[in-house]
């Protein structure tokens, strides 16, 4: 072997093990539509674990798996002692889910480890490859449930005792059930740097004919109930001008509500997703309308400003047609910048493996948001079909596929030849 | 007895008997809350209909019923080959009904031709007292079933067969269960004049402190179901910018069917009073929703004017935000203009007992609907409390009972008055 330093400019993945790699995954879980249904601590579930701990091992590495179920994979470095280089996603999928969310981000560092191994390559730090347990949070709650666990945002006795819908089964029990209930303590570990590669679950790349997102920051998310409250009358013998008609308010709310998103810029995010009217019949004009709102941004300052916004719009609505308006925040996650040293180093590969590239913060939730808890990191992110995820239609083209890998694996190794 | 040309002036109903009627009815089929439930054809309905014939037959009329159910209580004219002048409403009152919606008009005009026997007056033309059949259409479709079949908007054979929601039972069997399958036919008869008095059902009478609302024709009513189809999309990842967001767009859109009330005039009235949006989760942008819109105007032109400028709004928002937009007009009621001699005779009466009275339209269908097409025809309202009906707490005043009570026999005598 050789060290990395003087051949980083060189190192390339093999985009077709890579996309061979994915497909065989897919087949576990394998839905008739193309999909893959591979809910976190099935029988499914174990079947991707105990191949991806075969792929592994065959790569060369010690697998590891911690109480929590996360399981790690690790490619000794030139000087073992240093803090790892960190990169993973997770195995687990939505009920109708597609090929790449996750997959492709366990994968993609796999194949990291195997090309590093086909050039004899040995990096100054060791490199582990993780599956996070229970992304998705289908099955059982919460999602990202591994590395937040991982990460101390959740208790792990807690969470083992976490059951499914119906109330049948614990997390610790199908742990044990499918034997990836390990012995490591979760997490207590210094990480180097985290990188993560996923499809972007959203359209702008492929709008823009981008081939990777350089993932700056996850979006700060506060999710608001809201309740309009004006007076139920017959539609017929009620004038307008003695209205109080709570879908009006509700109407010109969303509308403003639309407005506060295009008021703090392009990354700036508004959906009213639920709206729900009473009574609801043809002939009465609206009573009550309760509403969902959820608000994005990068920046904590501009999401604060928004949710300023929000409470001034209902006053103003309210105001306007008489009527009475609540707003409960019931949700608020804060916007997890990334290390501008990862980024950087995810800009940096972008550009040297030739792909046109743009900054991107992403919309949905990772675990990469826990692991920024606990050291520098990144993401990476290539286009999906159509912006489609958690949809068995999801879908992405293999030379996205291999150019995310190969920035993956440069950036890996940027960080993996550091000091410590 | 005298005839009525010397005396009409100085005509008064007795206010207590007919508040004490009201309430004596509504204790057939009284709820808890102080409301009615009395069927059309159940056994309360039976009850109601007895004691309605007992007290006009002890008034001296001459009670008939036809084929399906309504009942006809007769007080002969001086001339009893001329048309009669005819005044009632319905005894059947909604699920949750309220003691004045129906009862009123048919006791009202009840308490008239008692008022004439007390005075010993004398008409020039008959006068008859009539009970509808099934005005509410809560247990078997539709709405005003026996007017309608009396007018012959509906078939007598096909509306006898008609079932309750259950299928369970027809109209004809419950006519014949209850002892109200008449023999006359349905209709066929010359009408001289149609007064019909019943609460307002609406706010604006008590809100402007009026006593008698002048009716002066039935709104026309136009219904659509529409569906806005955008692009459904995950809340986090999709700019705004690209969006095609179906509820920004169906919010639009209520808002502009507001206007399209505004714009023309008092008398237009919007509603959208069913809301559904698709797929309804908090983190994902709306793909579609279906609303219903209820038009109404008391003017054709205008009606058809409104109707005009929805589908100019909804091709307006669809084009806005890249929208799909589908409209289906599914049901025209025209507008019911009333006869201009019955109104000025209501008018007059109400001017005549100081009254303070306004020219109002009906937002709702009454029998008065189908009368009109088979003579001249008018309405008299009084307030109800805050414009409530359909409901237990439905409420009037005696003050307001008593003052629609003399407006209605003052325009029946003066039409009874009319010579052949």
């Amino acid at each position: 072997m050789t060290d990395s330093t003087s051949r980083g400019n060189e190192l390339t993945i093999n985009g077709e093990r890579l996309w061979a790699s994915l497909m065989e995954m897919a087949e576990i879980g394998a839905t008739e539509k193309g999909g893959v249904c591979r809910l976190a601590l099935s029988d499914v579930d174990k079947a991707g674990r105990d191949l991806f701990v075969q792929w592994c091992e065959a790569a060369g590495c010690t697998v590891t798996v911690d109480r929590i179920g996360n399981i790690f994979a690790r490619r000794p470095g030139r000087d073992d002692s240093l803090p790892a280089v960190m990169s993973g996603s997770h195995l687990d999928s939505q009920p109708t889910g597609g090929k790449f969310d996750g997959a492709y981000g366990v994968l993609a560092a796999l194949e990291a480890v195997r090309a590093l191994n086909d050039a004899g390559v040995e990096t100054l730090r060791p490199i582990e490859i993780v599956s996070w347990t229970n992304e998705e949070g289908s099955r059982f709650p919460p999602a990202m449930m591994g590395s937040g666990v991982y990460a101390g945002a959740f208790g792990l006795e807690a969470t083992l005792a976490e059951t499914d819908e119906d109330g049948a089964v614990t997390v610790g029990a199908e742990l044990e059930r499918i034997g990836y209930a390990g012995l490591d303590p979760v997490g207590g570990r210094a990480v180097h740097a985290y990188f993560e590669a996923h499809i972007e679950q959203g359209p702008i790349l492929e709008a823009e004919e981008k081939t990777i997102g350089v993932v700056t920051a996850i979006q700060g998310i506060r999710w608001f109930d809201c309740r309009i409250t004006g007076m139920e009358a017959h539609a017929g013998p009620t004038p307008m001008d003695v209205r109080k008609d709570a879908l009006l308010g509700a109407s010109r709310l969303v509308d403003r509500i639309n407005h506060i998103a295009l008021d703090h810029g392009p990354d700036g995010r508004t959906t009213v997703g639920t709206f729900r009217i009473h009574p609801g019949s043809r002939n009465v004009i609206p009573g009550s309308v309760e509403l969902s709102v959820d608000m994005r941004h990068p920046d904590a300052e501009a999401l604060a400003s928004m949710a300023v916004a929000l409470q001034n719009a209902v006053d103003a609505v309210c105001a306007e047609i008489g009527l009475d308006g609540a707003l409960d925040e019931i949700w608020y996650s804060p916007p997890t910048p990334f290390d501008p040293t990862c980024v950087d180093a995810v800009r940096r590969a972008a550009a040297e493996t030739g792909g046109a590239h743009r900054d991107i913060t992403s919309g949905a939730g990772h675990d990469a948001k826990y692991m920024a808890d606990l050291g520098p990191t990144a993401m990476v992110f290539i286009p999906c079909k159509d912006g489609i995820s958690h949809n068995e239609i999801e879908s992405a083209e293999p030379v996205h596929i291999t150019a995310g890998g190969n920035v993956l694996l440069r950036a890996i190794v940027e960080k993996a030849e550091e000091p410590g």
